[in-house]
């Protein structure tokens, strides 16, 4: 151990059993998130259906909606990054130990923010492009299309319920690493207070 | 001063001085924050264009497209909300000091992580509405609306790319009252140290 190392005993045991549950919940998160994530473009990106309108044969993909290539592009990578990070976190686990600096920190937390973001944004467009569909928009002439492709849209919509439980998960997850990150940054040194006076 | 109060100066002037930065910088955003979210709705909520077609009278107006409506609504909610945020940094700074409890941490940090999801899931939905008003969705049959209201579409755009604004100012203000939550869960006590081991 380096000198500037603080073994955690000395933080007492309530901060241990709190960084074991964080720990452990990271885990549990990621990993729950890399399979809804993979579930999620499993879904869509696998849904077609054909459908014969007066003798023209039309088939409907998720490629025909900009909304939800986004939406498998974002899972893909959400899914590769959360398995990453969930190896890391087990590995870390396995290992007994961690040693957590500042810069790796910040790196997790900037991805995850980003992850988080990004998967939000993605799920409300996708959402909105579903409404639409479901629902059409008679002000603007655009036709429900549901009605026509009702197994394609079901398939969609629960592509989306397992998008969102991800985005969900992603939400936590950036909690964690906020939480991992600025309590680097904790003023209460040397005592175990819970407010301090900021004179400016 | 009461007993569990430390004041600023114990903890060096390199701490008095990200302590100040941060505050400043939580006031303008907030501020601006809140300016950018009243230049969205009234963008939007007065955005109307009338256009003859074939001796029919349209109007185009916000409330067609359910996505603009839950913009507006979200935008006069983060208006309000950054005001009285901005008020209560403000009179703190001015006061001269602030007791900084984790309760009050915890709901600002809430509100503030609720607020900026809820700006980007609206920013998201609108903008995939826009998208489509602008380029229409051949395979869906829905046709593009901007060439007939030229004039309600670029207005809607401005509104956007405002209310995009206002939500980057909100995700960097969910990172400072994330930072002031999560450092008072700092487990450096006692040295500057900025690594540690965590033993499982």
């Amino acid at each position: 151990m380096s000198p500037g190392d603080v073994p955690v005993y000395s933080m007492g045991g309530r901060m241990k059993a709190v960084e074991r549950r964080v720990k452990i919940g990271e885990v549990v998160l990621r990993l729950v998130m890399c399979g809804l994530c993979a579930i999620t473009c499993a879904l869509i990106g696998t849904d077609t259906q054909v459908r014969m309108i007066f003798s023209l044969e039309k088939k409907a993909k998720y490629t025909d909606m900009k909304a939800l290539v986004f939406l498998v592009i974002t899972n893909g990578v959400a899914s590769g990054y959360s398995l990453i990070q969930g190896v890391r976190c087990l590995v870390a686990m396995t290992r007994g130990s961690v040693l957590f600096n500042k810069t790796l920190a910040w790196a997790i937390f900037s991805c995850d923010q980003v992850m988080a973001y990004l998967l939000l944004a993605a799920v409300a467009a996708a959402m909105q492009s579903a409404v639409l569909s479901e629902f059409g928009q008679p002000e603007m002439q655009w036709m429900k299309v549901c009605n026509l492709y009702r197994k394609f849209c079901n398939q969609v919509g629960e592509g989306l319920v397992s998008s969102f439980l991800a985005s969900l998960s992603m939400v936590t997850i950036s909690f964690l690493s906020a939480f991992n990150l600025f309590r680097l940054y904790g003023p209460n040194k040397g005592r175990g207070n819970t407010s301090y006076t900021v004179s400016m």
